[in-house]
């Protein structure tokens, strides 16, 4: 997608072999991208989210093992390397299972009867060709995704379809067009009138800061609200449908996502509000069914939720909105339960959120 | 209660007859008290929420017809001031019924047949006595609400009782005690184990800088947590009782609450957690009973949601944390329907949110 007109994925390689992301932590207020020269660099990237989003950390692991190669060729203790930087990629975010995916398909490249020059080569393709596919996937996300938005279209007689989605399932999520956002996109781009509301997505305000900069850099008409602001609008018949990302889907369809999903799919149900997530089949955890039970869920440091970072004249300033002494707790993400959800948006299709169904479209993991 | 040892009430008379309020803006970083001196200063107190919340502003909108009685004896244009005085504080904020109840009350006192000395008096009586009955409303919501704590800690065998509160229903919303909190501060004072989840309820961080302040100031032990946790926390067993105060609560028992309550309540029934609503009777609205369709829900400046102020350093300051050329919308309240609720709790008892059951406390509506 574009940035100040110019194209731009969120994680690249420069002719150089140079490894570069967008540090995301400044926006919506500044535009970063950072070379990435380790594997513990990367490590630290993923960790303190200059990159997150389900895709995007999957290929920023990738190229975090390229990174381990390249390193550990110097190094010379090649294979011990490699392993411990994996360990290291995997460790640095629980929830998202896109990143032992990539870490564990990178490891499975690795071969001792190739030099490691020939290893490193090897790692750079795959890290390239999981980058290539996640936006390949996400392009396919938004040609079915798209449909569901133009059949609600039609029948609103040309009044904007309203989507409303949370957190950042966007470009920046992935290396490009987003999961969620990407259904958004090819309908806009087709000329179907639409409107999103942006869940702010406390309490890292990925809404604010990343999706409504994303939707604004596109021209996408939107509105942010307050993440308690759904049920209303639902109650009021002003949300037409809901699309979210996920972090973790099981193949009995079970979604983590971020926190506060399960609050929105709860209100869409109670209102026949369809809600659909779109996600990367990466995305998918085969060997798990109850995602209540079995999906762990981040818990990320209380501080984020009495702290928020935003913009004073033109500086970033870190302001302390509850009592210091208060505790405070914080959980990454919740499991919306497959009855809640109305279908799952992947790269071959729409699927029901049910084994038999996913598993029509995935007949390999039968 | 006490505020650094010292007891407070939100609005108050010193022996000079003037009137008195804590501005509640600077809290939890500062204590700051003002001096209301016309029913102009107390109509932007409560329009700018220096002073909110359903028992509070009623009492204050009592005030200002005191203080507008008092300016009008001044001008002598004595009833046109008045009423005009009623017009602007009934105006100040649109969903509370508090407001138009307090003022209402005050006009039926005034008397042609009385001096304006007299007025005067009379006005300055009825507000000291709607603070006081506030404040002793409050106290019988939580000599009742108690016994519901009290209950749920016999079951767990001392293990302490998770109360979710959303926004503040506490001290701080009323002359004192609290309508949501009143339950809490009644069990923790008899010694019954507790523990709150403070929903920070953006977009004002009522939860995050008010009620977690309270509860701090008093020693309950509490955590906090954005909007977004509840439903997980409910999946997961972890809420025992959710209690939440109202802005006005129909005769069939559809409860108009800040923004949020609505997602909370829906949460609740999806895991069998008991949801109350704590309410003076002063709260309820006996024309209507479909509060989703008569309840008007005030819609605030978008940049409540894009600006966010806290304390940095030992400055106050205003932060962005959105695109600023993105657009935001602001409801303040929404309503849950009386299905989603357990039962409400009155300074007469508690009841079913059902029309027949409230009458049986209340029969004088009938």
């Amino acid at each position: 997608m574009r940035v100040q007109g110019q194209p731009y994925r969120t994680i690249w390689m420069e002719p150089d072999d140079s490894v570069w992301i967008i540090d995301q932590r400044f926006l919506p207020h500044r535009f970063v991208t950072q070379e990435v020269r380790t594997a513990d660099e990367m490590a630290v990237a993923i960790r303190e989210m200059h990159v997150r989003g389900a895709g995007l950390i999957g290929a920023a692991a990738a190229f975090g093992m390229y990174l381990a190669a390249r390193e550990s060729a110097a190094t010379g203790d090649y294979f011990e390397t490699i392993r411990k930087a994996a360990g290291k990629l995997i460790a640095a975010r629980p929830t998202a299972v896109n990143l032992e995916w990539a870490v564990t398909r990178q490891l499975a490249m690795i071969s001792d009867t190739r030099s490691s020059a020939e290893n490193l080569q090897v790692l750079k393709q795959t890290a390239q060709a999981i980058a290539d596919e996640d936006a390949a996937f996400c392009h396919s996300i938004g040609l079915h995704g798209s449909t569901l938005i133009r059949d609600i279209a039609q029948k609103k007689n040309g009044a904007p379809v309203n989507i409303l989605t949370h957190c950042n399932a966007g470009w920046l999520a992935f290396v490009d067009y987003g999961s969620a956002t990407a259904p958004i996109y090819e309908a806009f781009d087709n000329g179907i009138p639409l409107h999103v509301w942006v869940d702010e997505t406390r309490p890292r305000n990925q809404g604010a800061s990343l999706t409504a900069w994303e939707l604004l850099n596109h021209g996408v008409p939107h509105t942010l609200i307050a993440d308690n602001t759904g049920g209303h609008l639902m109650q009021h018949g002003r949300v037409d449908l809901v699309i979210t990302g996920a972090d973790r889907v099981t193949r009995a369809g079970d979604a983590a996502n971020k926190i506060g999903t399960y609050l929105k799919a709860l209100a869409a149900q109670a209102n026949n509000v369809p809600l659909y997530v779109a996600l990367p089949s990466s995305t998918f955890d085969w060997n798990i069914r109850d995602g209540i039970r079995d999906i762990p869920i981040e818990e990320r440091s209380g501080n984020e939720v009495k702290y928020i970072t935003g913009l004073h004249g033109n500086e970033l300033v870190e302001v302390l909105v509850a009592p210091e002494k208060s505790p405070a707790l914080n959980y990454g993400f919740d499991v919306t339960p497959a009855a809640l959800i109305t279908g799952l948006i992947t790269e071959r299709g729409i699927c029901a959120a049910a084994e038999a169904d996913i598993l029509r479209l995935f007949p390999e993991k039968r």
